[in-house]
């Protein structure tokens, strides 16, 4: 049965060279509006469910440009604001072989996302209808308001009886304290989450946890059970993803629930567009929670959403469960006819 | 000197989604005409022979784009009826990696060419004129006119001394009632034919023949020489061909004569649009016999012109007898000045 | 207040060349989907209003392509079934001067909205939930099965409290027994309907109605009430439309209601794209009736509406309540700072 | 009846800026081939004839792509030689209102056909087959390689029987001797000629013939038939064109013949394209002349094609027959559904 | 003989939608840089004079694709300062018809240029190089820091000899506080400068002048003299510009000078694109003061370059000084080969 | 400090296919203005020095074009004759895999560049301002007058203190005499050259000097230093350069100078274009000696330059010296926030 999947999160402009041009030699671009809110929606209303977004977005014709988009995906629009005047706006000229993709960020800080408050959102309406809420480590970086905003909506819905999920994915360019700026708001949220998208590093580095152990894996199999203790988390999941020379990415996900860790095959795959696929990962997970597949199904299934969202073009998964569930029985033909 | 190459078959429109995108994300499309007929009448003409087409188009501008596009490939429009409202019609989404492409069908069965009959078409001006006439296990699969148009051409260009090429083609889609339904027509086809195209595969399940060798090689050696000697066939030709793992295919071409195999070169090379090569191999064959190659010539010509077809956009062989020959004697430069 | 506008009507799919060019001439098209049922969905919802299309698309990926981009428009889902194979097309190659656009359909008939039966609708959903359902002459001319459903949709939400609207939009081309096979269905519909979209010509010629008047205006002032007391009618509404030779059109709207006429003021504007202007004006006379503008208003608020469809690309009005009201004012600046 | 039509001239690339930038500020060229050989054996082949060029094109990617440019509009390749480099090119930017339009050339006389000579072409063979044989005075400008060639296919295919036509279409910039260089071949090719493109500022300014008339219609009834029995031509036409302020054009297209002028009505039309328009207009007065239509039907049917070929993206007309005669019907619809 | 043409102002990214779709429909858009300054530099760059640019730019990819940009249009770099992260954008979305051209503008009071002090030019080297500098009423609504540096480098450049040139240019929707916010500032600038572009409405609203005339001519003619006295300005021009209803618009042009005024012709043109045509007109009467063209060559020389400005793509003006010329006399050729 | 770097060379205009079409089957190209001189001056200015180029462009739009064009790269036009008709021209079909890619060239020979003489430089002011002066081997092939031009200008250069670099860039199908032709031409370049790019194979065959070593690097250090002491050249340097057959390439590069020879570490990457590495490389090598880097770091930041130069599109390299050295860091990110 559908449920109602509502993710928090800013709406940003994603300003694209087409090919392999620099900004010095082009003179279009394409542009799109994603978010991790927005791939999670996306993904989830892929997956069968109902996803929302509570976020804010200038009315003019930028926002509703923005509001389109999303409805395009499917994504429903009744917990968005609309007021005033910026949306934050990234302009990205894609890398080759040796030389790096680029992305040069518009004034973000003072978008009508990060200067809204919580007063913009009906929260006792967000809070009586979402079977899942979603946040991510990026919003949280943002500003006071925004963060006020983010364990606002987890308590409210908390107390309503819906799953709470947090992805911690931490950006060291957004934080000018570091880790010690980060570290009470991140601890905030995982006392309130109930689904933690997370690996060893934001363990150690976040939260200042110490290991004795050296590999990645061994790190993870002694912190990540810490952590689910410390903070009450019913379920933590992540991936260990390695970018190769040859351009292809290798991903293995894993979770951990009622004490026992579960582990996807380690998969190695062409990569056409990376962004995103935390985000079909983190999706796989809920929509596996969701539907009781088993620890192995789940985890699987969400590593095979996380490949197949570096395939599609843009940040946004657009794979169903029936094409992810298809990509897992390994059935992959050249041509479907 | 040139011949005159005859090709029976529909003309579908090809519509393209440009680049990786999906049809629900994109909103443009590319569009082309093609199929096996095309195909191979292109090739020939590019070989330096005169290509022709027997096939029925709407009088429409679907009708005219189709008979314009044919004409820039050098296809002759001698032998195209024009009548009726319908052209077939396929989408294609470009995979990538672990994404598999997808067709989308319109109406195709109600075409044009497959509501077609034999009185479409001028039988007794085309059995005089062709020196060869192709057919394909695809059009074979459609409707019972179309089936009965391939065997009475057959019929006619034979009994005027022309030379009658068959593909086997199976494809398991486009037959409701199976290999059951389609054998008798396949042997229909078999033994009107000179030169056929096929592999053991098509002996196994089409013909339901059987076998004792385990390895496909071995199959092939044991079968083809029956098929051959069964339905009286003088050329019988083929590949084995696989999808490697790092987005290259390798390809072998056979061909069985006078009582005994000759192959190719197992190659292996990058491909831009995998549809078209085995028409192109099959042009390969053809050349080859009308030019008095020897089987060791035809076969690796095939199998080279095959391969660069796949370097090629679109459906549709692009090079010329030089550029094959260039690319046999293994003259790969980087640029061409 | 927002109302819940339902319209039942095909989805097709349009397929533009580019620019000026002719099929036989480019290589690509620019695809998007349209119907009167879509026009008028989209244009109420940009209203402010919720709009429902009662269709049904196939499952396949031109099915989600079509339903992507009703999202986008801002149109609801709930009431589209998905299921069979074919989507109804149209090419559209754009005429200059002297020369006329052309179109050309696909296999229409077959598409899955037309092989569609009242059973595919959850009929009591929509009757429940309507307050406006909208039908047009378009999808009368189908099949009977349309009809049908028409029929029974129409009556059903009547029976419920909602308002039946009808366009009568008579297309010659899609009757093949004319006005004759037309005329009952077109009773039918109008005995049910509220509020009635034609002109003169309809009664003249669907109805087979007399006048001895001769001028436009005279025999609408004539016919239109004759109508609107036979079947019943509470508002009667339509355009007299005229083509000039400097490739701008003239508009003038009426509105029949309580035994009077009103009459938009007559409008001569450019024309960047013409389909969909009679949508347009439909959706305004719905907008101006729910909304308790005076007859005055809603008839002038109904043309500038029609008017300003014809200045947006593409079949499907864009134009917002507020845009229409400030073209109303007159208030046209060269560019909006 | 279809005739075997056939066009000598230079093939051109033309490189054209799309929409209205200039060179400096574009970075994409679009791409076609044309000439008035081109333009007359393209429209002669859309109205049911069969066109055939001769011309000479380098053997290289250049001019295989113009060869397949000129089969896609039906033009047969029989009668084009291939040797040689260089084919000539030229680069035209849009203007808009009073910003003209602007054309750059590349060395056009050192092209493959403008240092073609006369054995290039198979002279018995076209002079065997040609119905018709077309030349126009922008060849004769060229070198005395190509003025020799003209001569001789003019003189032998008359003696074969078939017809002579000469478009006079006198270029200024071409003629470094003005018209004293250029009157002693006029005179050559008018002497061969059956059928004259001309108009009454040829034979004042080229032939330096007099006349005490004033009006241009005075000056064209007094000089044309002079003209004509000097020469012993025939048939004479031609046309009065104006380009007026708003953008449109007015032309009236006039036809001599046995001692007799008949004039079209004078149109005033929209111009999308306005090259080509005059080879539009004589291949209306040859397909007249080979159909036997009466000089009134001509004349209209010629100027009609005129019209229509500047509502056509490029320099190629691109009407039918049919279509034609649609337009002189006046039956111009909005939209051909 | 060349001339330094300093300009200071805002560079611009403008980010336009393509043809006629809004932002709500699109996906790609096309980006330039522009601004009052940019486009007197580029101008005067045409006419042969050495164009500099005073600006302040990002020193990220946005800055270096706008320094590139503006030396495509042959525009120096030397006196552009690079330091800060935002660059001022606005969007495009074209109009048609009745339908308004929209922008839509970023945070461009916090550009890297709006918050530039006087410190990041290098005001010594600028005022000993310029022969005139530019500036516009645009940048004085801005902000103070920019105010400021506008008035120490006129002071500084008039010192040094050179010549002012300011630009009234009042845009309402950037002057919070109005015109008695402005006035102040624009009266400094008045005194300041030697050319002055404004007209009465200027006078009347910025400078709070009154008159009893009534019509646009008889106010100008009372008030720009007063004005030239009171702030002591050698030259003072300006347009009277209309809108017309078929899309054209019509121009006037005139210059005040030792006590006489001059008026171009009045003329009407077609319009592709408008913005830019002020500075064309600022950018004629300049050159026409430095090359010392008579006062009616002058104003009729700013006239032209202002219509030809609205027939090209883009704000900046491309046309050269013998392209003006040209047009002045009004050659206008059809297409020039 | 910035050095003033003068290129001399000719301009050419490249019209490429876009993507991997051929030009039979596309009709849209991309056009970019290129040469060995455009690289090098547009990488010494992105490097930060000032970039100028010695050529002679043709007074029309094609030559406003490429001017344009060189100064979005930062190149200065101040040593740019302007005159004449003619660019040279290369139109670019890319290949694909065992598909190579074609260059076919309009008349080259004739161009305004390649008829240009010694007159037409300011050889004096010239020879002032160059800190260096660059040459090469493709501009040697041209014609006697470009020839005796680069001679000049390096006797004038040399005498005036300037640097000399000369790169033999052997172009086989560029001299119709071969190494017999070329040898005094080349021995005069080496004679006047300071810094010389060559690598053994440009000895062995240009020179005809002889080795009794097999390897390549063994002759390279065999014959390198003698071609140093023979023509008296402080530094030569080069690469080595290997395709690989998955489409990398492989490059190591090598500096000699003092007796001593330093080399690169030998790198493998991805390449998208290859035309313009070595003049990358060459620029790497200038910067490193201008900038008085070691050998060890010259040689790598050369061979960097040259590895990122073939990351990018189009012939002309676009990496800043920060980027070059971040690169050699080898801190290589995925995307860079």
């Amino acid at each position: 049965m559908p449920k109602k999947i509502v993710a928090f999160g800013e709406v940003m402009m994603r300003l694209q060279v087409p090919g392999y041009e620099l900004l010095t030699q082009a003179n279009t671009l394409q542009y799109s509006f994603s978010g991790t809110g927005v791939n999670l929606a996306s993904a989830m209303t892929k997956f069968g469910h109902d996803g929302y977004l509570v976020t804010k977005l200038p009315d003019n014709p930028l926002g509703d440009a923005a509001i389109s988009f999303l409805q395009r995906l499917g994504i429903r629009r009744d917990f968005i604001a609309r007021e005033g005047k910026y949306i934050g706006m990234y302009f990205l000229e894609n890398g080759y072989g040796q030389r790096s993709s680029r992305v040069t960020y518009t004034n973000r800080l003072e978008s009508t996302f990060n200067t809204s408050d919580v007063s913009d959102y009906d929260v006792d309406l967000i809070a009586e209808n979402a079977d899942v809420i979603h946040f991510c480590g990026i919003a949280l970086a943002m500003t006071d308001k925004v963060r006020e905003s983010m364990k606002i909506l987890a308590k409210r819905v908390k107390e309503k009886g819906g799953i709470v999920c947090f992805d911690c994915n931490y950006r060291p360019s957004l934080w000018d304290g570091g880790y010690k700026q980060a570290k009470p708001h991140y601890e905030d949220m995982l006392s309130l989450a109930d689904i933690v998208m997370m690996n060893e590093k934001d363990a150690l580095y976040i939260l200042g946890m110490e290991t004795d152990k050296t590999s990645r894996r061994e790190q993870l199999e002694d912190l990540i059970p810490k952590v689910a203790e410390k903070y009450n988390i019913q379920t933590i999941a992540g991936t260990h993803r390695r970018v190769n020379s040859d351009n292809t990415h290798s991903l293995q996900g894993y979770m951990y629930k009622n004490g026992e860790f579960t582990f996807s095959a380690n998969t190695t795959f062409s990569v056409y567009d990376r962004i995103g696929a935390g985000d079909a990962y983190t999706s796989g997970i809920l929509h596996g929670e969701l539907s009781d597949f088993s620890p192995k199904e789940t985890v699987q299934f969400a590593a095979t959403a996380g490949m197949l969202a570096c395939s599609v073009v843009g940040d946004t998964p657009m794979s169903t469960e029936a094409e992810v569930l298809s990509a897992m029985r390994g059935t992959t033909e050249d041509i479907k006819r």
